[in-house]
């Protein structure tokens, strides 16, 4: 029989009426004659609370009560899951992390998966039990409960099905997939049919947060296709896999826009070995992410280095590099919020050229001032005012012919 | 060092700030040189609100989940408690009943202690960490995750003490102890300061509700002496324990009294074998929970029996007597509602006389009609009209002098 992962994340499980809503979706996919495994994530808000009530005792509670109770939140889902389906006339039965053998390392709040032993799930789906699994949430190989971090419920499906072999591996979450644009920017956006690992990962990392990098890359490397839908209609979501000759068609597969970014630029820079390193050890040091990154050529034994980074963390910025700034014999910094993000994604552009071309010439046609620019292999982001954002992202969808399948 | 096992119910660790309670509590306790074990309920209304959850999306969940459900609610206390301590700058651990090693047997939310394997508490205890566990749960051999049922958490206590050999158990809950009588019906009862396992018993099933019977018999068969007293201030409470010579001086210990009684008569029973046992394996099928059962001799071929229950389950004993009566060819069936037990309970009463006659005369003075009397080996137990209970309670612990110690 074929074996169905299906993952439902906080929003899908939020009320006794929304996992009843669940139980019957199960229980549907049972009925088309799949085995079903289901993975879910703590009802929304339990998390936060239960984060609240630990403030309440601790002004810093120690990783390892934090991951026995944010553990309770899944508990709670699986068990009222398993019921909701045992209602409708199912056969289900709840297992925590530890007992459907989610083993992790020891590092609580942020754990990696390092083995599942699906031994009882197995048991249980042979013996005709839909199998509902608490996501987020292992157990160390010495008996200690674990939490998987941020993402973690996505995580632990895929996980599963790599371990179980799963036909298919549905994420369900409150949209319908991964778009070729946020459709609340450019109302033509399209939903997408199929997309590479590699293009979603840098959708991701390019402010479209379906799902976390993390799961994403995970699947990457166990090869786990898996399909993005909503859980609250029944329309076929965004499936991810491994790239293929057909997918490579298409040059830009979306366009990804991230606003609320800042912008830093540190002048005259002396051109030599270490400086670079300073300024970003010490940023790094501060726990302040840097996102894009530009030096250009040094022409006259100084250089302007700028980076990106959101703009609510522009304030330590000053802070951390006033300092460095002065130890290396820079000059200025210069810091300005207001600029957003804007990427094109696709498999294709490795082998056509002339993406960079079409992006640049959209833009210049809307009168959009380029700040910065930075590409990968699979992705060109430039970096533009925040004000212009908007009608960037449509000159480009329609400039790429993006609502066109 | 001395291992103390401490046991908070509902209340005690109902809110975050009665949590830092007992942090403070159980820090007190390590700072006077003991190790220290702590078992903890889940915070009040929690469990309440976990069904309430269950029966959103199942009229008739299956024990299993509930079992998953309701353990969340203690492990979420573990997790509160040990943070609380480790904020005030104590070094504590939670966990769950399994991790405790917590075995039980397979009857789902109602199971039985099967064993005890503390290796992982001695572990952390002779690390110097303080065990906060999980009351009220455990886990099988095949790693089902189970609940003891009603008054768990004391069992959880009792069980843990025996399997590390405490020198002392302590019962933490809302009420100071163990009273001559409930002292809202008699101003002038005493608490006391010991009493013996079966004395304890008798009390808890007359009305005397500080603890569960089941957990008082578990410490009897393990010979594990434990002491029941308030989290909300620091009296020395009752301490319960074997038998010695001393406790055998005082005849009377306590008085017990339960209200809000009904008693059913069933006239001309046929006075042959097997009349009775048809009456009550009719009402024990149908749920209905008699207490005290008195048949008087028979002189003209036909009895009378009477028996006592609580007076909510009087409507029921119609729909279930009603044929029976018919069928055995006893006469009418008397209900009557407003009814009181009053127990005196000692176990000197064994080797003293006249208890009974002490007792009667009391309630003759004051003019309270018994209207049935049961006795066992070491309580004698009447029952009269509810209306004159307060009256009798104080008349019967005035005549065994119970104020004074």
């Amino acid at each position: 029989m074929p074996l169905v992962v299906q993952k439902y994340g906080g929003t899908s499980v939020g009320t006794p009426e929304r996992i009843q809503n669940v139980a019957r979706r199960v229980l549907a996919t049972e009925h088309e004659g799949n085995s079903v495994v289901v993975v879910v994530s703590a009802m929304s808000g339990v998390t936060d609370h239960l984060i609240k009530q630990a403030r309440q005792v601790s002004a810093s509670p120690t990783d390892r009560e934090m991951d026995v109770l944010l553990a309770t939140g899944e508990q709670t889902t699986i068990a009222l899951t398993a019921m909701a389906i045992n209602a409708l006339g199912g056969k289900a039965v709840s297992l925590t992390g530890a007992q459907a053998g989610i083993l992790t390392d020891g590092i609580h709040t942020k754990a990696k998966i390092a083995n599942i032993s699906p031994r009882r799930i197995r048991k249980y789906l042979s013996d005709g039990f839909i199998c509902i699994v608490a996501g987020f949430q292992g157990q160390t190989l010495q008996g200690q409960i674990t939490t998987l971090g941020r993402g973690g419920s996505d995580l632990t499906a895929i996980a599963i099905a790599a371990g179980l072999k799963a036909h298919n591996c549905e994420i369900y979450t409150d949209v319908d997939g991964v778009y070729t644009c946020d459709p609340r920017i450019v109302p033509t956006a399209r939903k997408i049919d199929v997309i590479a690992y590699d293009e979603m990962l840098e959708m991701a990392s390019s402010g479209s947060k379906v799902m976390q990098s993390r799961s994403v890359e995970f699947a990457k490397k166990f090869k786990v296709p898996f399909e993005v839908r909503s859980s609250f209609n029944t329309n076929r979501g965004t499936i991810v896999k491994e790239e293929t000759p057909g997918l490579e068609n298409v040059v830009v597969r979306g366009i990804s826009v991230e606003r609320n970014q800042a912008k830093v630029t540190i002048t005259n820079v002396p051109d030599k070995p270490g400086a670079a390193s300073r300024i970003f050890t010490a940023l790094g040091e501060a726990g302040v992410i840097v996102d894009v990154i530009v030096q250009n050529v040094s022409m006259s034994g100084t250089t302007d280095i700028s980076f990106t980074l959101n703009k609510d963390e522009l304030e330590k910025v000053g802070q951390v590099l006033d300092d460095v700034v002065k130890e290396i014999g820079a000059g200025d910094i210069a810091k300005r919020a207001g600029i957003a993000k804007l990427s094109v994604v696709g498999i294709g552009m490795r082998s056509h050229s002339g993406v960079a071309a079409r992006l640049f010439e959209a833009l210049g046609k809307g009168g959009v001032n380029i700040q910065m620019i930075s590409t990968s292999e699979i992705k060109i982001a430039v970096i533009i005012d925040e004000g212009k954002i908007v009608e960037a992202a449509n000159l480009v969808h329609e400039a790429f012919d993006l609502a066109n399948a």
